[in-house]
C-alpha cells in the first residue's frame, strides 16, 4: 500500500524544486536501488513488487498497478526507492575537474557522470543551468556512479575567472586533441548541445581542443557531448598515463 | 491535407517489415530533411507547418495539429518527410571496419553511425539482430549521417570467421588499448548493451582488449557501448595517424 502522502511526495520529486524543499530524490530499478544502499545512501522510502531476501532494510510490496503509479519510467521496473540527497562531500581537488557548461540532457549528464567514475576524475563542476544531477532520468542514466563522483553547482565564470591552473575547452576549431598534451592539474570545459561552450567561457580558456575529424565528407556537424567528452578523458588519460 | 493512405504508409513506416515492405523510411525535421536531401536521397513526401522559401521540391503544407498525428516524437518538429530507403553503395574495403554484435538501443546505433562518419569509417557491419538503422529514432539521432555511412546487416559470424585480418573485440578483461596498436586494416567489434560481445564471437576474435578504468572504486559496471565505441575509434584514428 502507498499512502496518498507518499504518492504526493513521490511524484512532487520530478521536479528539482522540490527535491531541494524535500531534500529527496527517486532511484529506479533493483540494480540502481542496490548500489546506492551499497555506497551508503540513506533510503526513506523502498516499494517493490519482488518478494526480497534477507532484506537488511525496511521495504513495502507492492502491485504492478500500484508501482505503475508511482514510476517516471515508460517501462516500470520493480521498484522504486526514495533516497535522501547526500550531503556534499568535500571535493579532492587535485586531478583534471571536468566542468560543464550548460548541458541540458539527462541521459548526457548521466553518461558524463559514469565517465568520471571510470576514469577516476575527482570532481564534476556545472553551471547552474547545467540539468540536475537529481533528475529521475540522471539518476537511471549513471545508476551507482551518481554515489560516487562529486558534483557541484556553481558559477563557473567566477570560478575560472580565479584559477591559476589552464583550463582547456572542447570546440570545434582548435589544436588537436592528439598533439596538445593536458596537463594532469587542470580544468576540462565542454558545452551545451547545441551552442558549445558559451562565448564567455570560450574567452577565459587558457587552451581550445579538437577532437579532429577524418570523414572524408568532413560534414558531421559535431560529436555528442558525451561521446567528446569519453575522447577527451580518454586522452588525459592516457597521456598522464595516471 | 494529408490523405488517409498517406497516415497509414507513415504509421507503417515505425515497423521495419512495412519499412522493407514499401522500401521507405520517416525522417523528422527540417535539419536532417535538407541533410539528407543535400545527399541525393530520393524524397516521396514532405509534410511541413512552415513556409518554405526557395524550395526546390514538392511538399504539403500542413497544421501543427495535422503534424502531431503523424509525427513519431514526444514533441513534434514543424516536419515529416518520408524518403525512399536508398540501394547499397558498394563498401570501401579498407581501414577499420565497425563491426556491432546485437546493438539494441536505436540512441545508442545513432551515435555510433555519427561517430563512424566522423571518424571516416568505411564500413558499419551489424548482425542481424542489431536495431534496424532505419528506425525512426535511430534516424533522429544520426542526422544526415546515415546517408555517408555503409551499413549493412549480415551473419557477423560467418564473415569473421572467413577474414584473414585481425579482428579487435572491446571486452571488460583484455589487454589494455593503449598499449595494444590496432592495425589499420581490421575488424573492431563491439557487443551489446548488456551483455558485450557473444560468446561465439568472442571466440574469432584475434585480440580482446579493455579501457582501463581508473576510478579508486573500480566500480563502474562498463562505459555505454556509444562511449566506448568513441574511445576505441579515437585512439584508432590517433595511433593510425589518419
Amino acid at each position: 500500500m502507498i499512502s496518498k502522502s507518499q504518492i504526493k511526495l513521490i511524484t512532487s520529486l520530478s521536479k528539482k524544486k522540490y527535491r531541494e524543499q524535500h531534500g529527496f530524490f527517486i532511484a529506479e530499478g533493483p540494480k540502481v536501488i542496490d548500489e546506492f544502499i551499497a555506497e551508503g545512501l540513506e533510503l526513506h522510502f523502498h516499494f517493490t513488487t519482488e518478494i526480497v531476501a534477507n532484506e537488511t532494510h525496511v521495504y513495502h510490496q507492492v502491485t504492478s498497478g500500484e508501482l505503475k503509479k508511482i514510476s517516471k519510467l515508460t517501462n516500470p521496473n520493480t521498484s522504486l526507492a526514495v533516497f535522501k540527497i547526500p550531503k556534499k562531500n568535500a571535493a579532492i581537488t587535485k586531478g583534471v575537474r571536468v566542468v560543464l557548461d550548460g548541458v541540458q540532457d539527462p541521459g548526457n549528464l548521466g553518461t558524463i557522470i559514469r565517465l568520471c567514475d571510470w576514469f577516476g576524475v575527482s570532481q564534476l563542476i556545472c553551471s547552474k543551468d547545467t540539468v540536475d544531477c537529481f533528475n529521475p532520468k540522471v539518476v537511471q542514466a549513471t545508476m551507482g556512479s551518481l554515489a560516487r563522483v562529486v558534483i557541484s553547482y556553481v558559477d563557473i565564470k567566477s570560478l575560472l575567472q580565479e584559477t591559476t591552473l589552464p583550463i582547456y575547452g572542447g570546440v570545434l576549431e582548435g589544436v588537436s586533441l592528439y598533439s596538445e598534451k593536458i596537463e594532469e592539474d587542470s580544468y576540462l570545459v565542454v558545452g551545451n548541445e547545441g551552442n558549445g561552450i558559451s562565448e564567455e567561457i570560450i574567452a577565459i580558456l587558457t587552451h581550445k581542443i579538437t577532437i579532429p575529424q577524418y570523414g572524408a565528407s568532413q560534414k558531421t556537424e559535431s560529436l555528442n557531448v558525451a561521446t567528446a567528452t569519453a575522447i577527451l578523458l580518454s586522452e588525459v588519460m592516457r597521456t598522464t598515463g595516471k
